[in-house]
């Protein structure tokens, strides 16, 4: 059996390869429990899950709440517009208040990078980052590995190409430190006004050009274009202009290995980051990804709170 | 024993006669329900139902989401605010995506007609609408003939009065199929610019004049002025004239038959649609309409999902 | 043991000391639930609590939220923003809506001082207020007595310093009502401004200087500036003038008596009503207050409904 040694799950970059692989085998029977015709299991019966969000979202929201749910814990959701800290209390205060009605677990999503990382600090119940600013979306990333590691059967060796804002996503760092821990290789490409300065790209490889990044790649993942994260000078023209350069369509696939997988964070703006034939497409593994999400957060929280053993 | 043969409930248009006698059927057991002490019975534990409201609604979707927990169900609540929606996905990619994560029912309110006939082509789950643009509203009719069938034993033969802007109503329009359906006749009532042309009236007599309009009346059923749907092209010249030419108030009495009930699907507009003393007379069963719903809804709920033999 | 005769809660004015002694004793209990590896307990299981809060809230809101949900109620939450009463429908129609949907208890936080008792009369469910304009927050005042009581063994004989807006703050009259009723003596301090005129005052001694005012105290309660409840005619020239003269700071602990806590109902303007380190001291208890928090109302839900003995 493995072990999770973090009590606080604040980024890839602080599990090791042992902890990841543990996290994606009690996943695997986590999914299993999604499967039946009743999908709730008794193990976090009386434990209380806040959902913390500073940060409009729906799906990574929704995803945390229905594993709660079908981990019998509790959730109550907080989100930004209507919390105190529009009366203008501090980050630390809301935590340590939130602390004070003793949760077991908060979820918290922040627009500033390290924000879960400054309030584990002063709180008792283990934190869960669900995206930091341009930080890291630990979530995201083991949910990716469990899709390809589902599809291939492994992690190890394989050719992972991520398109898109790389400087800006949490997405594409959380999945560059998990890949790369686990063995794979990865490309980033997109225009080079969206690439990291060469410290930060962790060990990835860059590519410019778009048939070249997919050539070798077994998963092909497009990144969101977060427009509303990048302010008012944009880095490319116009998303027509993406989408002709660095979008998914028909003209990629003669390019593409036989087998590889196309993925998505979501939600996706189809016509620009990739079209509706290849969102759609047999090999798109999506949909899947957005399931496997409630796994690895239902795995997430077992083994931060429960015993695995007692799992139905 | 009946059969409740559809998967969704898109509308009264899907449901027949023995269908829809069966859910009232089961509804007045489930009434029976919120009659106890304690208010819950076990049926769906462990089913999950999505609340996904594209339009507010706090009635509606209270009613709904006490239905689901007062059988076990977990419930989850997505309102267009906070909805990814926002963010530029399409329709279908929000429901493939909450599919995904394996909903047992999705229940749905959108502006648009026909959005939720549209989501069930692309789900799994079973849908409810909960009220789409002008169409139809079915747990809204639903609980309206149960309210009805209560107060006179039958359904069969009575004359019932709907007075509003009929064109624009899901209300309307699902009450008045349900109504005819069930052998009652049902004349329609309201300026002349919110009478629907003549194909849609589905059987309806029209009558343009209040008085005439109720006077053979069993059921006298005012809608809601729907000021927010109207758009810039009013009608009518003024909610007072309204008021003065088609709002129940003590002059209508005398011309109503002594056992007619007053109905309205509720928010009242007071001293629009009706007068206060209209609305809290001794024969207006408003507010049993409003405890009918949860009824009808746990009905609905159970019949799609569970095993009725199991309720407690 | 005690009793609780009252069916609501509306404020302290309708308690009697036994009666409050009764619910501190029964929330001692409550607490001890909060400290255990497993916080919920099976009195309330299907019973349904809904959240009326016309205001925004977070904290309090989330207060009553878990504490119902430890107790295994259901709850369901409505705010103003969402809520049909933006269509124009009056309160007490609102009221009798949720009422018709057979809930147990209602919560309800309104901007209007008397709206839960307005609604109180209406409804066959126990309403507690959570809060009314600037009339009373009893449960706030409840926690308050509480986490003097736990400092100090005693409520009798006590002296209460309470700074700020005295005319405007419910939480200040509630206190006022709460420590007088069981005892204490209570001295208001605060700009001449804020002072409410003599006959609200309600047996409190005036002391218009902080440093008078807070000499013999054994508990110093800041009130919040609700700036947003003040309105254009602000009272005091500026949040730092007001701070210079009535915020608590290294400066007044010379003043204090040794073992003299500190309180505050959160959220805290840091710098305004007092200085982090003063927040923040070893006889700070405002995040006992928090905790405190979950536990009357866990004790006032159970008191309402449930048979106390039940708990495990």
């Amino acid at each position: 059996m493995g072990e999770l040694r973090a009590r606080h799950i604040l980024g890839i970059s602080y599990l090791d390869r042992d902890e990841i692989s543990f996290i994606l085998d009690t996943a695997v029977s986590m999914k299993e429990i999604l499967e039946r015709p009743i999908k709730k299991v008794p193990p976090l019966r009386g434990k209380t899950i806040v959902n913390l969000f500073f940060e409009p979202s729906t799906r990574t929201k929704l995803s945390f709440e229905l594993a709660a749910k079908r981990l019998s814990a509790d959730t109550v959701g907080i989100s930004a517009s209507t919390s105190s800290v529009v009366k203008g209390e501090t980050l630390i205060d809301t935590a340590r208040n939130i602390e004070a009605m003793k949760p077991d677990i908060i979820v918290m999503r922040h627009s500033m990078s390290g924000a879960p990382h400054l309030i584990s600090r002063y709180v008792r119940s283990s934190v869960i980052n669900a995206g930091d600013g341009t930080n890291e979306h630990p979530s995201q990333a083991l949910l990716d590995l469990l899709t390809v590691r589902e599809r291939f059967g492994r992690l190890e060796g394989l050719n992972i190409t991520i398109i898109g804002d790389i400087a800006h996503s949490r997405v594409a760092h959380s999945d560059i430190l998990a890949f790369t821990k686990m063995g794979a290789r990865v490309t980033v490409c997109g225009p080079a006004t969206m690439m990291p300065p060469a410290p930060d790209i962790l060990g990835a490889r860059v590519c410019l050009d778009l048939r070249d990044a997919v050539r070798d790649a077994d998963v092909v993942m497009a990144l969101r274009i977060q427009k509303e994260r990048l302010g008012q000078l944009s880095p490319f023209p116009s998303e027509r202009e993406y989408a002709r350069q660095f979008g998914l369509s028909r003209a990629v696939v003669p390019h593409l290995k036989k087998d590889a997988i196309i993925m998505h964070p979501g939600p996706i703006n189809r016509g620009v980051e990739m079209t509706p034939e290849i969102a759609d497409a047999v090999n798109s593994v999506i949909l899947e990804q957005v399931t496997n999400g409630v796994a690895i957060r239902m795995a997430l929280f077992t083994l931060i709170l429960a015993d695995v053993q007692k799992l139905g």
